[in-house]
Parts: structure tokens; C-alpha cells; sequence
């Protein structure tokens, strides 16, 4: 009983996730989104767009991974992806949190859920590849279907999106051709400014 | 691109379950759970509670039905549990909603969750068995970690809930039994009445 009640402690732990909110808003609606209903989103998604990777995955590998990538954000909060905050502090931050949160599991559990954390953050396998790309565009999407809601409170340009997503294309060349598709789509229609546009105005 | 056309606007269609609410709390909060955030959680459920199923199970497919479940709610919004609604009439507003929603995917994507969602709903598998029973335990865990406020606003009691949740058996006597502590502890607790308790005040 002492095994299932550390996986229940974790399992209550998780709730904490429903109330960490990211820059993006759910669609049609005033509030952000959090880092658990977006989880679920990706995973969805890995579902119906795995075809699209560049290399041959393993989806229930990926489809793990995605449940599991925000639980850190249970101790740091949801970063921004185009927050300055330096990356070195962060990692830091992150590796306390799944240290913490992690080990409230069963020993091999908990180095499961450890060796799925890294691998997504190292991003060295096909199956991270892909996973960080899909996590890089449901932004792309929810922005360009909130007519650009969470780029412009932030007066983030066109260049600093195309920059700052480019690595989709390590994971999907098809789904990055999509993504520059839709960015430059959002910039005709202005849910997006042009870096040119910004220093005009 | 066609084909990617209409996986995308299933997707954007998925961001309406983040705004389905349930009846359930999110622990420390006042705010009830939604859908979506349901999904993520139980899939995580699995992964963690999968060894203590009756029966050998593919947990990839268990995933993937759990992630799927609710969807039909988009249309239906959630069905409480204890709800007197003739089950015919639900089953088929969720029939129609299927039909409704996921024949926005291509064809084949559409049949795969089809099969998917009808394979949860009927729990004649293994794995709908085992999903089904983890869908009815997170329910009793808000509901004993927020002091049982959800079935005190609705009046349940230990009665009502030990019959409902009675087929958690077909898929884990393990945590049957562990459900049926958490119900009895939930009632000296006085989180939950039983029926004489409500007959006599």
C-alpha cells in the first residue's frame, strides 16, 4: 500500500498543474490557457500529426513525453518562449522542480518520468525532435486563431516568431513549411507585426 | 495540404473541451475541473496505475482512448455521473456528437477515433475496462481531496456512490478495494453522508 500511496501523493500533486496559466488564450474566450488542458491538446495532436515526422517515432514514446514535459511548471510557473530570462537559470529551476516533484513517485517510476523529462528537454532523439516541434506550434496556432491576442500584448515581431521556431523544422520539415505558411499569413491579415512595421509606428 | 486542412480544424475544434466543465473541483481551488484538463490527467493516471490491472493491457491504446473520451462532450457538454437522465437519450446526443465531430478529420482519422471512442464506451477490451475504471476512481479522489464538496452540493451519498462506481471491480480489484477505503474513510470523515445520515437530518 505504501507504493500506491506515493503514486496517489503524485497523482494529487498533479492537480497543481490546472492552475498554471501560459501566455496563450483558449480560443473564443478571455483566459489563458493552462499548462494541463495544453498537455492534453499536444497529445491529441501527436496523434493525428505524427505522420508528419522527418524520421520514423515511436508515438506512445511521444505521446509520454508530452503528458509529462510541463510538470515542472508545478514549482517554476510556465516560462514564456520568447521570455530573456537567461536559459541557464531556468534549466537550473526545472531540474529542482522534477527533483522535487518526481521523486514523489516510487523509485522506477520516478526515474521514468526522470529519463522522459531529459529526453524531451535534450531534444537529441527523433521522438524530442518531433515532441518539441508539435509543442512549438499549438502557440503558432492558438495565436494566429486569437487574431494574434498574445503576440501583440507582448509586441512580439514576425522575425522573433520565425527565430524563435525554427527548430520545428528538426523535427518536421513538412509541419515548419506549415508554420511559415501561417506566420506570414498572420502577418497580411496584421496579428502580426513586421519588426519594420514596429519601429514606425 | 487539404488533408493537413482538416486535422488543423479538428484540432482548433478540440480547444472547445478546455471550456466544458465538470463537476468536480480542482483541489485548493473554487473553480471546477474542465474536460480537457480531466483527459491529461487520467491518461497520467494510467501510466502510473497501469501494473494493477485484472488483466494484461496495451497501455499505448488505453492512452489513446483516454485522451479521446470526452471529446463527444464538446457538443454534449459533461454528464454527471449521478445524473438521472435516461442513459438512451445521452447515448445517443454522444452518438451524434461523434459523428458531428470527428468526421471533421479525414476519413481514416476519423474511423481510428470513432473505433477508439465506441471501443471506451462499450468496455468489452481490457483496456476500456481498465480506462473506464480509472475515469470513475478520479472522481472519488477530488472528491475526498476537496472534502467532498462536489457530493455535497449534489446531495450523494456512500450508498449511491459505492453502486456507481462498483464496476472499478471489471477493471482493477486492486483499486476497487482502494476506492472502497477512500469511500468509507471519506464517510467517517463526514466528507460523504450515508442514507441514514440524510434521512435523519
Amino acid at each position: 500500500m505504501e507504493y500506491l500511496k506515493s503514486q496517489i501523493n503524485f497523482i494529487i500533486e498533479l492537480d497543481k498543474l490546472k492552475e498554471v496559466y501560459r501566455q496563450t488564450y483558449v480560443i473564443n474566450t478571455d483566459r489563458k490557457e493552462n499548462s494541463a488542458e495544453h498537455s492534453w491538446h499536444l497529445a491529441l495532436m501527436a496523434i493525428l500529426l505524427n505522420g508528419y515526422s522527418n524520421e520514423p517515432i515511436d508515438l506512445f514514446h511521444v505521446l509520454k513525453m508530452l503528458l509529462i514535459h510541463d510538470i515542472v511548471e508545478i514549482d517554476t510557473g510556465d516560462t514564456f518562449c520568447y521570455d530573456k530570462t537567461e536559459d541557464l537559470d531556468r534549466m537550473e529551476g526545472e531540474r529542482k522542480a522534477a527533483n522535487r516533484i518526481f521523486t514523489l513517485l516510487p523509485d522506477n517510476q520516478a526515474k521514468e518520468f526522470q529519463d522522459l523529462w531529459n529526453e524531451f528537454e535534450d531534444r537529441i532523439t527523433a521522438e524530442a525532435r518531433f515532441a518539441a516541434a508539435l509543442d512549438r506550434i499549438m502557440p503558432l496556432l492558438h495565436n494566429y486563431y486569437t487574431q494574434g491576442k498574445s503576440w501583440q500584448e507582448h509586441g512580439i515581431t514576425s522575425d522573433q516568431v520565425l527565430a524563435r521556431n525554427r527548430y520545428i523544422d528538426d523535427g518536421s520539415k513538412f509541419l515548419w513549411h506549415y508554420a511559415r505558411t501561417l506566420i506570414h499569413d498572420a502577418v497580411k491579415k496584421q496579428y502580426l507585426q513586421t519588426r519594420d512595421n514596429r519601429f514606425r509606428t
